[in-house]
């Protein structure tokens, strides 16, 4: 939509969440991720036009790449071009590196300005690393404390935990998975579509579009599935004048509509797939090989992917609160 | 497509597994779920044209959803259907009633035809019932066993102990959930699309459309967050004139694009929200109130979703298996 | 959108001036049009649920087909159908039959319905049959009287002369062509989106889209082609507080949105392909042979389209209105 | 489709078609079009990924669009702008400005590049300047002329007296409207969809949706209505073992599909709004006054609008082509 006030300043904040090189526990890669913005805006407001932004890559070393010509590295999106296409551009910065991250980040940050308007607060934090996990709900964090460190968890001595954990795998040349809770609050109740466009079925798509998520799940998630129905359900109160449910377990979302509660969920990534070790592999013509990570990765991706998390987030809302423009005559 | 032999004794076979009123276990309702062709199929082969088909209510009682017109029944679509439209149809039956599946099974039934001929196979059981969990992984499942009970998991002595728990849960007016996991073999190398048509993007979108479920996880899941990279990474071999995966933690999907091993996932489905006890909830004017469940219903969802998840599975990779026909040149 | 009042009287009116056997002028087959709503509508209200409704064929004789299971008509469906799908069902009411722009009428009333609340009013008249041309443009002629004749011409002498000339078309065994024109009032400015989706692009879209159209214009149309600049702008004023512009060549649409004055457009029909005539043609096996018109068709489709024009131009205007609603924060 | 041969000369070459100041009858703006391509391009080859390029503004000069600020230029997308978005960029060179066509030359050459490898011919040319029309059908012309003379139409003769005509307006400060045809041949029965999505329809959107036109016909188009039915009718015939059609009324397209035979169709454009006369309008505060165009416009659109058909079509074609490809299991 036109007339949105391009706030900069919070773009860049959000990029600056993602940004490799920001501590010691994400890749060295040194990005400054600055959007060169060729379209959309216009003393300093949006004019309806898509928005569009150039990064570059300032630090991308394409020799890191040579030896991957011609194998595939295991667990990597190599060998499905491959054969998806016939045909890969081999070098890194494509559309399956998670460089293409800065992207969703910054459509996310601006999704943000427009459902900040609307009183809509979009946070994530990172409430496991490997086996180490968050035991506090975000009910009961200040999550203002997740910029706090490096690892992005709110809670001070866990995130402490998670860094050395994190220092440790490093040192092992391997990497480690993690969890990145998402809340958001101050959303309306009726967004979300009926049938197959339910407000939560676009999160789950937004999420597993991240690189490296293996799993999503909202309110109870997969730990409502031993409950007792009368456990579950969530009784409705009139509370100050409006209609909420005392408890929480839908997770803000009722028949794929959201009810005005905060809506929560959880987001599953595996361990980055380039180690520092020696692996088998085949190469193009299917004979056995090795191979072994070169270049600057992250040991643990979810430090980083909190910023992408709430990205994803953001641009689901935003979509649904446009289509909801409609819902009524 | 045009040409595919329409085989309606295999759909009706899908359409049956999902019938109320098949077992014990499931609501009462007397329905035949016998599809009304209207368009699309001639002389038994499809035309191209969309295939239309009507499915009549033979059993439903409106006068159980009198007390519904005015109250807000905990953890259903009532309250967010009355806040998006300002309007509702109270009587069962809409698109918020699990009724509205038998179009999912219906469609998913020539999605799986389409499929069968290309040597795609979907497959899915129950493995959990509240506590009740199956430990067998699917390799090491007869999967042509879930339809030998009532329940619909493969291994008949987990199937017996959650049977049990069924019924002592409705005995009880309560509920309780559920995981349902699906399987997909035969699945060609190069489905789903980079960036945010990934295949599990869009397998998870299918699944949490489907009403009740919580939770998605595909591979190694929430499972491989602990995980090492090392021990997570899945190494390339060449078996059998092949290149293949040695084992298989990435679910048969790698940066989005199927890598044609198994393609294997989990969905999570809460208790019913319908119980047969009493509940305090508010009415339409905001007063608090008691509401009690009438009807028929089911005391736990995941027998009759089984078909439910395969139709969803079937819908998505019959999408990404045409989509695919334009990869290359 | 929920909450519309759903006016069945006016849906009928619409279907009424497309049903066949209207008059001495059409077909002469007996279908009572009647929508058998099946979803969307309760107590007289849209509910936001897609609206889905069954239109019966209760005068259709298939055995005025049998001739066509081998034979190919010319400039009918028949042969591209056989190319693209391999396969066709040769009885008439399929999706290549005028039947199925009663879906088109019924749908377009509903946008009427939606578009009537806002002051839009969209109005079509026959303007041409073969030679047989209506001098007078839209400004100077009163719409109302379109209704008041079969052939659906707002100018009763022009009109007399047009059904003189359909029935001697008809005692010929032939058929003939002609153009409606649309004309929508009371449209806001700020209709249609830039590059590719401009109001008229949809509009020529939908139109082209109707059996047997040929071709569109829409304000000046061809006839602005011959024209200096300096006489086809049309200069901005300022009339009663409202910028209008003085005359209206635009057609009411600049730079592809709407500008807030009325909208109009010619649609050209050829000749009905089906006459009462022999004629050489070829058979599947590609065979010359000869075929010969039988069933009951209409000698000029115009009249009958008039309704379809003005559905078709509701839809298209009813998408970009609820389109727009996001075009501002 | 990734594999495609990227071939730069062809795309430059359609770019140069359109590019500013290649004649005495466009404007003088100088820009060198030459598309600085930034993904989807791999050693030459198409890789899946999606193409994009830039193009830069070379000659724009900003002070000639100052007064333009604060005043509705006459016909211009300035007032319709304002209107929907509330705000605009007075500036040349946005989504308003002819300026957009580069990307559509430069998209539907690679379009071409995919149409060429299946025989897919697209040629246009002018056909009409003004009041100057050209009498030949494009079976009596050699359409390779097209590009021996600058206002592109392939008849020498003709093509003089537009050119003649063109210079005439231009030193009147003027502008004139013009027609282009567009020819597709070799294109195989089968594509475009039944209904909604017919080929005719997706072509008229498709030039409609291009700066100044106000109308579309395919075939016979307007001609074809006062014709009869036994005239206009285009007998199947068995040519050469392939089944055909004796004439071509129907323009390659029958039911919305296309039929084999070579599609044709008329474009319509008005006169250039921008004049460099005086023109009486209104400014943003509703005041009249007055405007006169300056910077470098083009006296007639046609000349450089033929690439832009050219390319729109064959955008239209390779979509239903690709589309096309899921007609058959």
């Amino acid at each position: 939509p036109a007339g949105l006030t391009f706030d900069l300043e919070f773009i860049q904040t959000q990029l600056n969440k993602r940004r490799p090189g920001q501590s010691s526990l994400t890749t060295q890669r040194k990005e400054s991720d600055i959007p060169h913005i060729i379209s959309g805006v216009f003393e300093g407001k949006t004019t309806g036009t898509p928005i569009a932004a150039l990064f570059k890559n300032e630090d991308s070393r394409s020799k890191d790449y040579r030896e991957l010509e011609n194998k595939f590295r295991p667990s990597h999106a190599d060998f499905t071009y491959e054969m998806k296409y016939g045909y890969r551009d081999h070098r890194g910065g494509g559309r399956s590196s998670a460089r293409e991250t800065v992207a969703r980040v910054f459509a996310g940050a601006i999704a943000q300005l427009l459902l900040k308007n609307e009183g809509i607060i979009i946070q994530a934090y990172v409430s496991q690393v490997g086996t180490i996990k968050l035991i506090k709900t975000w009910e009961n964090l200040n999550l203002h404390n997740t910029w706090k460190n490096s690892v992005h968890c709110p809670d001070e001595e866990t995130a402490h935990a998670m860094e050395k954990h994190i220092e440790l795998v490093r040192e092992q040349g391997d990497t480690v998975g993690g969890i990145v809770t998402g809340v958001i609050q101050g959303c309306p109740a009726g967004l979300g579509e009926p049938v197959f466009d339910r407000l939560q079925a676009d999160l789950a798509k937004a999420m597993l579009s991240i690189n490296a998520v293996k799993g999503f799940e909202y309110g109870s998630g997969f730990s409502g599935v031993p409950m007792k129905g009368s456990e579950h359900n969530d009784p409705f109160v009139n509370l100050k004048e409006k209609i909420q449910t005392q408890k929480n377990h839908s997770g803000g979302i009722q028949g794929g509509i959201s009810n005005g509660m905060p809506i929560y969920f959880n987001v599953g990534f595996k361990p980055v797939a380039t180690i520092m070790k020696k692996q088998t592999t085949v190469d193009q013509q299917g004979e056995t090989t090795e191979i072994e990570g070169k270049g600057r990765h992250d040991p643990c991706v979810v430090p980083r992917a909190v910023a992408i998390v709430e990205a994803m987030a953001a641009l689901t809302v935003a979509d649904h609160w446009l289509r909801n423009k409609c819902s009524m005559v």
